[in-house]
């Protein structure tokens, strides 16, 4: 086999390697041999001793190499990496790789490739890392329905909005403290504004629903405007905010959802209790009932561990002369807009202390046929504040009824806007 | 295909292969016929609509059909259900089977008879219902070293004790709500005396260690000793009971131990929060870290879904003319008996109320070279009483301790004793 990118991931593979080849060989039945690793530049420091002949820059040589079936790729982007992919599973050979942002984007030509080349294309590491998520989705609840799936599967923002509801601190403070620890990166910009999460969203879309589905068909919100109150705020009743990935198929089954934004849910609820920088995937399956996959979503090691069990997987296929599980878009649904999403909204409004301020916001609430669920008024005068939450209602008929609000005279400000997930 | 028994699963699957036949197909690449069902009596009321023709009480006969190549076994028990799984598998035929006490007794003799029939055998049913977790224990994992496994693998002792925690009731209370609840059946040993959770203990063990393990070599404790004080002195600790399911490497990875028995864990733990007839289990692997998947253990359709997914993979693999993973034993690593477990334990001992008791305590403990962790003196004159949780320790040293404080003067009554598990 041949590995392309020796960095964090690709170096914990190698060691990985090294130390468990008795243990890979037999369960594989058969030794797994490193016979090259491509990387940007030679000579690097590495954190894992590899014999120097092995390393190449150049990877379009490599992954076309006749002596080699299998390629790893942990260089991630979009290229060189799909360029190398789709290569090397021209030339007949499988792929393993850990790149969720190629595969969001441009899985199906990835799989088309595994396809005519008659090879694996196998990315358990590419969604939540270490826990194997995309093996039970495609194959243990292949005899199941997928409802809705509601998922933590990004760490860096989950130890952001974690510290936020520990400390009560600001984003800003979270957010440099994670850097500090290096949960996030100088350029936060992927984990932050929920690009990484959406990547995910649209794998774990494409998979639950047997549809094909890309990054840019996930509707994506960040977590950049979540403010100490908004955190308060959930606490006071009893939620907890967490960034979300979202799959949710319509009632009538012949559509879907798919979205990233923070939302608040109950602190009861199974997701409440995920802590610093751990992933956790909750799934609603029509038979199966509620199932939640927890661990950890990054990080050198873990990574390394789902790379291993997918390498495995492959190479056992290879001897056995067969292949896993092909790409699955038989049901073809489409993505609804994010405007025809189903969901609820908690909502705090700075509003004028004086009568019938209620009157007038239930009354723009019906007209747009959203129901209250809730409403709390607090505070006097300046202070004066309603809190309300909805029952579900379309997103559009939310923003609608948003819209609305703002413009009313009685209404000062809206204080704080979040959907609210996880309790019906 | 052909399915051995129609009770509660069996109607389930047999609803869901009716109501899910184009998804199946599609899945599959082929349709799923139902060629027969085999039950002990003809003409009894079904939960589901089946063609009566495709009844026969002939189990042996419909196995060795020539048009069949798929049997789901969910009749349970060791025999028949061992007679017929083995002559279908010597036939050819490919076995999915929800059979745990089958399973943990002679998966050997199964295995045997797959690899020679070359057809596949598949279980994930067999452990924790719809949970997928053997799937990714055999595979996802197969690149990793699995060094412990906590589980909660028993829905009905987690109800009982779950009850017990929430109400602060007795076992018997407890046993009675859960039986009138249908969560228990009318003789609850299998459930209450840990059988059902060992026969899974076994299973998990062996596809944990790549080694092979019968029930009968799990360490075996049920929950019906534990009093409503028990549960209130674990609460006031900040401690909850569990029936845990626990499969450990040894420190030098040449053994490992698998044991059922009631366990103090800390609330914080994931485990913790698992509530009523829930399933959970907990996998520690070297390289992934910690890991968790949560679900429903039982019920018709949970067991159905894993049982269908199943279904799919090993129809899957016939057309593909390849098998799924064979038995791995490579590793052959011994069971270690209960005494070299290590393991940490809370007990509370009812003593005189007089000086040096602290120091004849202390010093019993120190002999069998156990160290205390903590030590809480409560009460007075005949309320006193001494709470003591110890380090970790062989299970050997700790007997011998308890063994020693018996007999000790001073020591009155042990009046609670429990071990103690995930908080190192």
């Amino acid at each position: 086999m041949a590995l392309l990118g020796c960095g964090v991931v690709g170096s914990q593979v190698i060691r990985l390697m090294h130390e468990q080849a008795g243990d890979l060989a037999a369960r594989i039945g058969a030794p797994l041999e490193l016979a090259g690793v491509a990387v940007r530049r030679l000579g690097r420091k590495r954190d894992v001793e590899i014999a120097p002949e092995l390393f190449t820059t150049d990877a379009e040589a490599l992954v076309t190499r006749d002596d080699i079936d299998i390629v790893v790729e942990v260089i991630g982007g979009i290229e060189p990496a799909r360029s190398l992919i789709v290569a090397a599973l021209a030339g007949g050979k499988s792929v393993v790789t850990a790149n969720k942002a190629l595969l969001a984007e441009d899985g199906a030509s990835l799989y088309e490739a595994a396809r005519r080349g008659n090879g694996d294309l196998y990315f358990e590491a590419s969604v939540a890392g270490a826990i194997p998520l995309l093996r039970p989705l495609r194959e243990s609840l292949a005899g199941d329905h997928v409802k809705r799936v509601l998922g933590i599967v990004n760490g860096t923002t989950n130890y952001i909005l974690d510290k936020m509801d520990t400390t009560g601190g600001s984003f800003t403070d979270a957010l440099e403290e994670a850097q500090t620890l290096g949960y996030a990166e100088a350029d936060p910009t992927a984990d932050i504004e929920g690009f990484d999460a959406a990547a995910k969203a649209a794998i774990l879309a494409g998979l639950a629903y047997h549809s094909r589905v890309t990054a840019a068909e996930v509707h994506r919100e960040g977590i950049t405007e979540i403010t100490a109150t908004d955190v308060a705020s959930a606490k006071d009743m009893g939620y907890v905010i967490k960034l979300l990935a979202i799959c949710a198929r319509s009632d009538d089954g012949r559509s879907f959802g798919v979205r990233v934004h923070p939302a608040m849910i109950p602190r009861s609820h199974p997701l409440a209790g995920v802590r610093e920088a751990y992933n956790a995937v909750f799934v609603e399956a029509e038979s199966a009932g509620q199932l939640m996959f927890y661990g950890k979503g990054a990080g050198g090691a873990p990574t390394a561990s789902a790379v291993l069990g997918d390498l495995v997987a492959v190479a056992r296929n290879r001897l056995a002369g067969t292949r896993g599980p092909d790409e699955s878009t038989y049901a073809d649904l489409a993505v609804h807009p994010m405007g025809e999403t189903v969901t609820r909204c908690h909502v705090a409004l700075d509003v004028a202390d004086k009568p019938g301020v209620l009157a007038r916001v239930a009354e723009l609430f019906a007209k747009h046929d959203v129901s209250i669920q809730t409403v709390r008024q607090e505070g006097h005068g300046d202070d004066a504040q309603l809190v309300i939450v909805t029952h579900r209602a379309t997103d559009a008929a939310l923003s609608a009824t948003m819209e609305g609000l703002r413009e009313l005279d009685i209404v000062r400000a809206v204080a704080s806007l979040m959907r609210v997930e996880g309790d019906d």
